[in-house]
């Protein structure tokens, strides 16, 4: 981590200029090693914000809800960051939602930063991306961060998990509740919100809910918030809901506890990803040769690992 | 791998014995010790049964479709395994979806197996666990092995497209094309079935997927083929699809090819899995003290990384 770090992009976050910050979290997608310099210089100066996960599924209404949620916190003084993860393909790259058309409401109030991240190359990459452009926007003095993701797939409910408080927004209609379970989103949930709670279905929506809660065992019992996102409905509540559960994380050890577990898994996955380049860059031909053995059934997978292991990094082979 | 392996349950496995088989699943599922021995002895009598992933968004009708392919199959005389990858909670576990409410029709044909698999534990859990099934019901002696999962999210994407051919299922409606490209399905797909074929939108499906392919640069341009799965529409025009495919692969050396890559994927999979597990395991008190070192801003992230690889495998510190 030796070298010279680009102190004007540095100073430029902390002063909590939008190009700066847009050019950190660019940095960070782009997994530079230029990356790794401005957030070793930038990492001292976070752990201020107060970060909130917005997830469900496709078509819950979660950006509308984001956008309002936004304009409700300016109204306390607050500034904030929106980071969009984008689920798309890992194939292809590149966010589908543009900034541009997102949040216009948002467009000239500077107390605001709205940015999409999409992955670039790995499966494992928005994962250690997010918690990254995270700081950065911490670092940039935004006393709020929401993380907004769809709540699909293994990968993305544990994004949207990586947060202080995480809003789970589930829409009135037979089985949206039973969907989020299957998800895995009943798990993480701090809070519900039960979006265009004007439709039919919402009080059955909001019973299923209650239902499901009952069965869970834990020390905290999640709000349950119904809201009309498109006409402002219920944002009030949200918030005060918000920053209850904000409170009573802030009684006693929680969030500390809550935030070591969080850092915990990141350096986990970041000890691992190291492995994983290792063995896709100086090791990749050595992978080949072993995938065909084993192709061939002249080795079973486990002990080609094992190999890789080895002949990857001499010394490891107390890895197992 | 040394130790006495369970031989009634090898050679149960290998007679094609439908409690074995389900014996050895349910063994990878739990991640036994026992497994690695099993499996051991398996290897060398698998890679001939030629895999199939069906895919799609919830609500496509791939149960449906997989059902019906099932019985196109067996007409051909040849038999098939089928695994239904639940991509259930990586917290809750346990599959949602029954063996035995599903695939009546195969009931008393002892040609077919079928199995729902799920996550159990960790993250990428079902990802190392599914090439295993597949190579049990492949050392069964089954020809073909249908892994069906649904199509959101990176994980479940990434076990869809572990196979010989995969096959994306899409629904007539404006819109779904442009969701299963989100998804990343669209660079996975070696087949296209448009289902529900009978429904409004069905020819503008079609061709959307086809402008979409128009657009991809590549060797292989999959077919599209409608269905009606549940009046077993298409059935015969899809097998026959599969089938082109399939030769096309076995033409020259694509087959091989994209076994090796898959393989390679695979064995990388478990030595990075390898180190996870020792950093949860043996290395889990050091972490948590970085943890709360980087909580407190004392330690960076990736410097907590470093220190746990060095700490957690002594003489791994060329892993970077």
């Amino acid at each position: 981590l030796s070298g010279s770090v680009d102190a004007p992009l540095v100073d430029g976050v902390l002063a909590g200029e939008r190009r700066a910050v847009a050019r950190a979290i660019s940095l960070i997608e782009d997994g530079t090693v230029e990356r790794a310099r401005v957030m070793e210089a930038l990492f001292p100066h976070t752990g201020r914000a107060y970060t909130i996960g917005i997830t469900g599924a496709p078509g819950a209404g979660k950006s509308t809800l984001t956008e309002r949620l936004v304009l409700r916190i300016r109204r306390d003084e607050a500034t904030v960051g929106v980071l969009a993860v984008d689920p798309s393909s890992p194939y292809s790259g590149g966010a589908l939602l543009g900034d541009r058309v997102r949040m216009q409401s948002h467009a000239t109030d500077r107390g605001v930063f709205i940015r999409s991240m999409a992955t670039r190359g790995h499966l494992g990459g928005i994962a250690l991306a997010t918690p990254e452009a995270v700081r950065v926007l911490d670092a940039a003095g935004k006393d709020y961060v929401m993380i907004e993701t769809v709540g699909v797939g293994q990968a993305e409910v544990s994004i949207a998990n990586a947060c202080d408080t995480t809003v789970v927004v589930v829409n009135p209609g037979w089985g949206d509740a039973v969907q989020a379970a299957k998800a895995g989103l009943m798990e993480i949930a701090d809070l519900f919100v039960v979006n265009k709670a004007d439709r039919d279905g919402a009080r059955e929506a909001i019973r299923e809910l209650m239902q499901m809660l009952d069965l869970a065992e834990t020390d905290f019992r999640p709000e349950i918030v119904p809201t009309v996102a498109v006409r402002d409905e219920g944002l009030d509540e949200l918030w005060a809901a918000i920053r209850r559960h904000r409170r009573y994380q802030e009684d006693g050890d929680r969030l500390p506890d809550r935030r070591r577990r969080r850092i915990a898994r990141e350096i986990r996955d970041i000890a691992v990803e190291r492995l994983r380049r290792r063995l896709e860059g100086d090791a990749a031909e050595l992978l080949d040769e072993l995938a065909e053995q084993v192709r061939r059934r002249r080795l079973d997978p486990y002990a080609a690992a094992e190999r890789l292991v080895l002949g990857a990094a001499p010394g490891a082979e107390r890895l197992d």
